[in-house]
């Protein structure tokens, strides 16, 4: 993305307790200015956990925050609205409810996004808003639905894991409603217990990383640095940061308390008095457990996190990373899977150059991002072959949408796995159900990218680049022309891609007629 | 499986073009005597292949032949049927018809093999026939539904594939039946293309692994060499081989004769006569694109496979393996999903202390085969994982159910799966619909194996091998105890496993107590 006049873009970050928004300027100095900064406390995700049912009151307040959201950014002059969306929606069956009302009552898209992809972004929030250089730190932010821990320094992550541990999950289950008292030693232990038996593993792996500092984000840590700060404790508190005595004389505090005294606690809002006690008791076992004695307080989040990411794909801007964390993770998981490289990069450059020389030649219209999202799908066509060859376009459509690829969001997941799906056998139909959410316009675009990359896997049928080149050309009559360079034989690459030239041409609309050079680069082809 | 007395075992491989009964006694004196063979013409796969459905008609003629084997086998005193089928019922929708069928009227259970299961037993039943030692060597079986494609010493296999490439298949596709006269060079154009195509990436490996002999099995080779055998060439036909030169010259010859004639063309059955063609056609194009000039004949098949596969487990048997191929391939899958060894070794034995523990005291008769898909449960169950934790139980069922693990037949592969699938979160219900097929008895074997592995796994969350012994004991009153040894604190255990008391209980329908005691090895116990 090259930036060639003044932008504003707005962040919008639903979480499971409360709704962000962050509406920026881009300045063409390569700055930012913050125009405003919101938060709204929506609890999307009350009464969802038992049984991962948003409840329509939750969607509707929902939607009348996000709406009003959007209405500023509009009268900021946003182009742009970036919309992520976590746990609560995450894990609700009912999702597509909350993104179609919002897309149709709000005019954005509201893209949901993995627990490490999460986890990721507020450690790209939090970590930049401090300098801590190659030193290894713990990060941890506790959310309503879920909680991130993450190991990084200033320049990477090291581990990213998303929790189903949420202050108001966690209330829910072993909080009832009515339970309106203190809070006995025995719920708390059960807490306790439950806590620790959901993060041993990822604990297990933090303590093995050695950090040296930890930070702590979200609403819930930064209200439990004001009770902190509020507390006559012997030891004076130190501002910006929460000890383990702090946290333990907070837990003694508020358990003690009735609810409606709870509400009076100084630095607590009324508001979050039901499920602060999960919240510090999720926090007091994390660092008990890593065996942390003090964590600092960051008051950045998923929504900076989300500007910064923003910020790196701009040529120019300070935060353009070294290496790109789509491409990264992208190969990561090709290599997990045991693809063969060079024929997923050579099937990955003619995928590109049919998708450019059709632009060229007004074929298609679509965006870089579709252009960048078949790359991608290039990549990982064969990621599922490692399960079984039978089938394995099924098997890449299955490991692609259960893998938390980090950069992306679902939406995105699911194209690049749709692309992988049809790089071979049937093509879909426009009602197949495995396109799921997808507008037309998008069941479209797969279609358009599938058989690029279709074509081009079949051009790359003996695996060994010996179709060095294909471009698609217009020749006379709007008819188009399939022009292949190849070095030796590629009377295989020629008869496979016949069984593309009807999907091309009822796609495309034009007939299709192919056309054989030999290699440009002077080996000359063998017939 | 240990001989105490002379035992009758029945063979039956159902194919897509024939069925054949193998019945042997097996001798104390750990010999064999063959008692009687026999082979079929079924059709099975006639008219499938275009939509994958098995056609009334020819489900019927083979209830019919099965139940006649059925019959046989019982007349000559067999107290065990092994059946297998292979690719007409592997690629059928409506398979599950065919076998509850074959299990109500013909009474015994026909279990579906993988394509690369079936290649090894083929690789097993020829090279066992053969004396080749360490010279690599290449198998091919031409079936009518798919083509085997094996590289293999007397040792062991190295490449195993199975292509949708067979004489029924092909012939189906592109040989329309209303043509009964010669068929015509664009014809056989077509054919040769579309089978090039199909086993472009096989041969590439073939060729990769430099073959010095070839070996032919099935009913289409056969009858090619028998029709070489008739042929009047300048070269002397060779017994027992066939050469590339043969297969042209019988290329020539039958494309040139109209169906009719073709019957009556020497060494060919009349009955294969529409489907020859298609079958010289693959056999010639394998050759040619492997560069191989002669291929030697086996009248052994995958019905002799099986005998060897079965022969193989029994002590003192000469071909007991010297590695248990299910071992093996067990441990293949779970290194390439890069699973924690040590901690899935730990819960393997864990596990079957459990099952053993709770045979002895009466909790369930289960039998050595269910103990055994226990382990191997055991040892996966954490496959899925490096998909994505979350939800990683549901993508260990996806990749087991998919992966052709070799040694098994798709229902004892459902049964792993299954296992693993219940080793967290939800327990089954009698009506899950991930069941499939099985029977009330093995969905209830399913169950207790899934209660057994979720408490291996929950006695060893902290991943160290803490939880050293666990026994499952029968105290007073019917009341049973969970007795666990541990060195160090395994506070985490005795949480993990509170969760799974009710589910032990309601399957069990016994009260479980749980007891911990410092390990026997010496090491004391933290508390």
């Amino acid at each position: 993305m090259e930036l060639n006049e003044p932008k504003v873009v707005a962040f919008i970050d639903l979480g499971t307790n409360s709704a962000r928004l962050l509406i920026i300027r881009l300045n063409l100095n390569c700055s930012y200015s913050v125009l405003t900064q919101q938060k709204e406390v929506v609890r999307l995700g009350e009464g969802e956990f038992a049984d991962n049912i948003l409840t329509s009151d939750a969607i509707t307040r929902t939607v009348i925050v996000l709406s009003r959201f959007a209405e500023m950014a509009l009268s900021f002059g946003a182009s742009e609205i970036v919309a992520v969306a976590t746990s609560a929606t995450r894990d609700a069956r009912n999702r597509d409810t909350l993104i179609t009302r919002i897309r149709e009552e709000a005019g954005f898209e509201l893209n949901v996004i993995s627990g490490p992809e999460e986890a990721r972004l507020i450690w790209l929030g939090v970590s930049s808003g401090v300098k801590i250089g190659k030193t290894k730190s713990l990060f941890i932010d506790i959310g309503g639905g879920s909680t991130e821990i993450i190991v990084g320094d200033q320049y990477e992550p090291f581990l990213l894991r998303s929790l189903k541990l949420g202050a108001i999950r966690t209330t829910n289950t072993y909080i009832p409603q009515d339970l309106t008292g203190p809070i006995s030693p025995s719920v708390v232990q059960t807490i306790q217990k439950h806590i620790r038996s959901r993060a041993t593993h990822t604990i297990r792996h933090v303590v093995g990383k050695k950090v040296q500092l930890a930070f702590g984000s979200s609403g819930t840590i930064t209200t439990l640095e004001a009770i902190a700060a509020g507390l006559n404790s012997v030891t004076p508190h130190q501002p910006g940061v929460i000890t383990r005595n702090e946290l333990s004389a907070i837990i003694s505090l508020l358990c003690s308390l009735p609810l409606k005294e709870r509400r009076n606690v100084q630095g607590l809002n009324p508001d979050r008095a039901d499920i602060i006690i999960a919240g510090v008791l999720i926090l007091e076992s994390l660092l008990g457990q890593a065996n942390i004695n003090e964590i600092r307080i960051s008051s950045r989040s998923l929504r900076d996190g989300l500007l910064i990411d923003y910020l790196s794909k701009i040529p120019g801007f300070p935060y353009a990373e070294q290496k790109p964390i789509r491409e990264s993770s992208i190969q990561h998981l090709g290599r997990a899977c045991h693809i063969n490289e060079p024929h997923a990069n050579h099937v990955r450059k003619l995928a590109l150059s049919l998708f450019d020389s059709a632009r060229v030649s007004g074929l298609h219209n679509l965006s870089n991002l579709s252009r960048e999202l078949l790359s991608y799908a290039a990549v990982l066509h064969d990621t599922g072959q490692f399960i079984s060859f039978p089938g394995h376009h099924q098997h890449s459509f299955y490991v692609i949408t259960h893998a938390p690829l980090l950069g992306f969001n679902e939406h995105e997941i699911l194209i690049i796995a749709l692309v992988t799906r049809y790089h071979r056998k049937k093509m879909p139909r426009r009602k197949d159900s495995s396109y799921g959410p997808l507008s037309n316009e998008d069941k479209m675009m797969v279609q358009i990218l599938s058989i690029f990359l279709r074509m081009a896997e079949n051009l790359d049928r003996s695996h060994d680049g010996r179709v060095t080149c294909a471009k698609l050309l217009v020749s006379e009559r709007r008819k188009i022309t399939l022009a292949i360079e190849c070095t030796g034989d590629c009377s295989l690459e020629q008869w496979a891609i016949l069984g593309d030239i009807r999907s091309f041409e009822r796609i495309m609309k034009r007939g299709l007629k192919i056309e054989v050079l030999p290699s440009s680069d002077g080996e000359k082809q063998h017939p």
